[in-house]
């Protein structure tokens, strides 16, 4: 070996003896209780500290910054000027002409009448634009969530039988998302929505946009009779049992729109300048579609059209809730689950668009947002809003400044709704479904996941599994496959941490993994270890095993090869960052079998938190604090120390030693 | 500074250049998908590597080695000699005269006949004495499980009213717990026993000890009627509601019974010598007691016997299933979460005193033959059994060798069952009360919550909230709030993960975290931060905002100082065992938000797995190779000779360099 080592050697030797290590390894100072009390609390819902600005400010000043943090539009309001309303006028009218036909569309399927989708797009916008702090959201109703309300509803109550009552069912449901929504965000327990891994979404939302685009042959064909089902099979099987009810105009002019809408798309896409011509393409295509059928009288060749739309803004709908019926359970199962993947979509959007423009949202603050917006929106007829990816993304496009955008848009969409609805008799159901699908494929993110199949085969198995309980299931058995994969990922996580067999690196005093590193070389008569995780009670006795089965391995290969046999198990701590007393339990359980094979245990580099711990437990008295070391470096050190100058076994001479090392 | 410190710092420089960086930090060398699979799948079931033995050994070697995997009884009889035999004799007799009257006490606990208690000290010890693994478990019924089985049980069939059905019930669960012991051993998901925490189980045995204390209040006192729950208020007030009905005499009795056996139990732990003493206390007791009914006919004067118990072996139950009632779903229940804790029991016992022993057993292979144990017990008329902690422990204390002790006490309990059932018809019933308060008093464990209340505090809160759950609430709500606990440890533990802000060790190149060693100090210019964690799905949202907060810290901290300002941000990975394909997205995202900071983001001794993750995505090659470091000193090193000769910003000179290094 080079002249490094030695010198390193050399340097290891003279610095360092055993009395000196004895007061390497800082135990940290003791904290009182509820100092590390508030610390936990604080890193659990706090994490992004939101109370940041409010410190060292007199009280009148705290006052304000109060009521800015729950209305930022008291933040953004002064500082308003000429050259932002420019832009969000003209972010406002280009998401307010996607917004009208859009909202209409997923009204429809989400088996609710049509006007629900302007309703949805006038108030909650509103209330958004005062208690939102995310710049970009661009408030609507999302699509899978309409899916999802419409599927969960009609399985208790027939859309077509009984309208009134499907109608105060989805309204109660809004409001109950809008109580978890707010809720959730007072308890700051926005973190749940963590749980839904990257990997989950990407695969659930590929298999709703499928079911989704499937649920679309209806208008496109022009059927009457649809099933209620929404898996690839008895959507199929619907599709061709009745193929003699084909209508070919139908399907003619919604492949033309469709194709028309995907163009504009692609422009777009290669020319982000133009990203407004993909924006109006959707409100283009109502406009030449409605012009179409009137003037070719469609609707009487098999074209079916909107129909009747009433004028008139919101009406209220407080009333209307249903909480002592049989079918409030529906209700609040629907009001849960829809809440929930609302909030994912729009935490997550907000938080994305945040990043690019280098602004920070407090997740948490959103939810309320939210919550507020689907409350007072439940009581003025609107359904279920949050803050759709695609929307939001064209709100971004268009060079939006702040939330006033979605006044812009409420204003305009208040206008269709006193003015301008009788112009929508004539809109084509197809020309919806075209809209449905060019926005759904997009949510088809087959990059994303032959990008989880090249970095990790579990997540690509998560999130083909969710694509596939969607598709062949049903929405709601996907999410629970989804959840139930997301969660046992966490627990086959923690329950089975990495364990390494380190080796020195050449020319270094560094210790790796001989996996990672093969010419790190391991020390004869040391077996040096290193748990890869915390220690906590759910992988505590899976590490005992492992940890014993390495010393079996290395017993075993050392009798095979006749080396010198095995004296010392280190056991390398950097990353075990904390512990509790099942790990605790665990390290005296292993110090019990080390000691009864005449091997010694040594520790390497434990954190504070362990040390507190194994201080407070007595471990480290019945170790011995001399075996506790500050790296791996100097625990092999004082090891070999021990070794030559005191070689407990015979087995053990200079040559074997001089050869190895 | 020190010159240890220069001389250091010399080295690296020297030593070091960005070129020679470039390859330190390996990416593993690539492994075929299905062998990583294999690893993966072997780690996460076969932890303890039970195929060991079988590795190169010849085909018929390898099928009587597989034999005695199955029936280690195969392994042992032909080793076993007449020192053996004398041991287990000894430890057999002494385990059945505890076995006795904690069986039909324990029956009583659950509402069913006491002969079943004497049935199911009969038939499954020598089921397990052919399949058990461990040498120190006497098989028995448990205290815990039969106060459940009873309660459980009784919600849906009243004991007294319907006695048969009651009977049926409890083999129906038994067989079920049976059936589920089997297949979760042989799927080998044998740690899902591991997500009971230590502290949950203290918590819970030791309120499921309260309350079967609380329970026999009914047989010390006398009483004919008593509540059916089982939680302390009911419990009282159903004692003090009817005091003028306690019995004197009976609980004059009782309580002299207890004296008796705590007085045994304290004198034979202060002298192990004579563990025999409080072994034989409790046969003692009933001799003694039955003796005394006899003379004095106190069954006359208000002391309850046991009466007339059937002379024989267990009949056959088989026929007595009840699988198609509506009932079923009760038996079911109790099945599955009796024998969860009959598992947890007896793997939890069987593994303590094989640690004693230095003899290893495997988890699953004993829940396959605890689940045998429970199938052909369920058709011989005995309910569920498991490795009781007290009884195996006296075995243990009084000898044993082999799993023969069991068959020792099954042959002895067979001879009572024959002749000796008459002499229990005197048997005062107050006496069982006692022998079951005297056992669970020692389940009590207030040492170790003590215990926990000093090493951690939310392993105390936990433990107490099991324990109020069950004396308050009942054993099912205590076991829920016991399991939900623990699980929202875990996703507490897995979605906050530690961050330390790390500094150099005077007179070493160690950086080690500033809480822990107060004399580290931070390097100006450059904030060096640990995670201390693997990177899931769950915390890579918290961990970018804390990294964020800690960035926004360090600046504000600087400017108000008005030292130099940030330039690096080094993240020490050594924790970072594995991470998936959402820490990959946290960590880009992180890069962003730190290149828009005009800050630069280096990495510090990345594992294996996160160098090949890191590679996969193509992170190495957008943050360039040269800011991946093996150690965090030579990334400060590189970090520090970059700030020199290149100088990035105009705030930094010589002089506050010299001045803070």
């Amino acid at each position: 070996m080079g002249t490094t080592e030695e010198h390193h050697q050399q340097y290891m030797y003279t610095g360092m003896n055993m009395e000196a290590c004895k007061n390497r390894v800082a135990v940290p100072p003791p904290q009182p209780f509820f100092k590390s009390l508030q610390t936990n609390l604080k890193e659990t819902f706090f994490p992004d500290d939101p109370l940041r600005q409010f410190k060292n400010q007199p009280k009148s000043r705290k006052f304000i910054l109060g009521l800015q943090y729950f209305f930022p539009f008291l933040e953004w309001t002064p500082r308003y000027n000429i050259g932002f309303l420019k832009s969000d006028l003209i972010a406002g009218i280009t998401i307010a002409s996607l917004a009208i036909p859009q909202g209409i569309s997923y009204a429809k399927l989400g088996n609710l009448p049509p006007i629900l989708g302007l309703y949805s797009s006038f108030v909650p916008p509103l209330i958004y634009a005062m208690m939102g702090s995310s710049r970009d959201i661009a408030v609507g109703t999302l699509a899978v969530a309409s899916l999802l309300t419409g599927s969960m509803l009609s399985s208790a109550v027939s859309p077509t039988e009984n309208p009134k009552l499907f109608l105060h069912l989805a309204f109660t449901a809004t409001l109950i998302a809008g109580l978890l929504e707010v809720t959730l965000g007072l308890l700051r327990l926005g973190f749940i929505v963590d749980f839904l891994s990257h990997a989950t979404i990407v695969g659930f939302m590929g298999g709703a946009a499928t079911v989704v685009c499937l649920q679309q042959l209806k208008g496109i064909l022009g059927l009457h009779h649809f099933t209620q089902s929404t898996d690839l099979i008895s959507v199929m099987r619907s599709v061709f049992s009745q193929d003699h009810q084909w209508r070919w105009e139908s399907a003619v002019l919604g492949c033309c729109f469709l194709f028309f809408l995907l163009l504009t798309r692609y422009f777009s896409k290669k020319k982000p300048r133009f990203f407004w011509i993909s924006a109006m393409a959707p409100l283009t295509s109502v406009v030449l579609g409605s012009l179409l059928v009137y003037f070719t009288h469609a609707e009487k060749h098999g074209v079916e059209v909107i129909g009747y739309l009433k004028k008139g803004v919101n009406p209220l709908s407080f009333q209307d809730f249903v909480f002592f019926s049989p079918y409030f359970p529906v209700a609040l199962k629907t009001g849960i689950v829809t809440g929930i993947l609302a909030l994912a979509e729009g935490v997550a959007v907000g938080r994305s668009f945040a990043m690019f423009k280098n602004y920070n949202i407090d997740g948490n603050k959103e939810m309320i947002a939210f919550g507020m917006m689907n409350i007072l929106g439940s009581c003025t007829s609107c359904y279920l809003t949050s803050g759709p990816f695609c929307r939001s993304a064209v709100n971004y496009n268009a060079g939006c400044k702040t939330a006033a955008s979605n006044i812009v848009m409420s204003i305009a969409v208040m206008i269709t709704l006193l003015f301008l609805t009788p112009l929508f008799y004539y809109t084509p159901l197809v020309v919806l479904s075209s809209i449905i699908i060019s926005a759904m494929l997009s949510l088809i993110d087959y990059k994303a996941a032959i990008h989880l199949w090249k970095i990790d085969k579990f997540d690509f198995l998560v999130c083909i599994s969710a694509y596939l309980g969607v598709v062949f299931g049903s929405v709601e058995i996907g999410l629970v496959i989804a959840v139930a994969l997301s969660i046992l990922r966490v627990l086959l996580f923690v329950s089975r941490p990495r364990t390494f067999v380190l080796g020195n690196v050449p020319n270094s005093v560094c210790y790796r993994s001989v996996d990672q590193y093969p010419n790190a070389q391991t020390v004869p008569g040391i077996l040096i270890l290193e748990i890869g995780s915390p220690i906590y009670f759910t992988n505590a006795g899976y590490l005992r095993e492992r940890i014993i089965r390495w010393i079996d391995d290395e017993e075993d290969r050392l009798k095979l090869s006749g080396e010198t046999s095995l004296h010392y198990v280190i056991l390398d701590m950097s990353a075990v960052a904390c512990i509790d007393t099942s790990g605790i339990s665990m390290l005296e359980e292993l110090k019990k079998v080390v000691d009864r094979r005449d091997l010694k245990l040594v520790l390497a580099n434990p954190g504070g938190e362990l040390m507190k711990k194994l201080d407070r437990s007595r471990f480290l008295e019945s170790l011995g604090q001399e075996w506790v070391h500050l790296t791996v470096g100097e625990a092999v050190g004082a090891c070999r120390y021990m070794l030559h100058n005191y070689k407990p076994k015979s087995d053990l001479n200079g040559e074997t030693w001089s050869n190895n090392v």
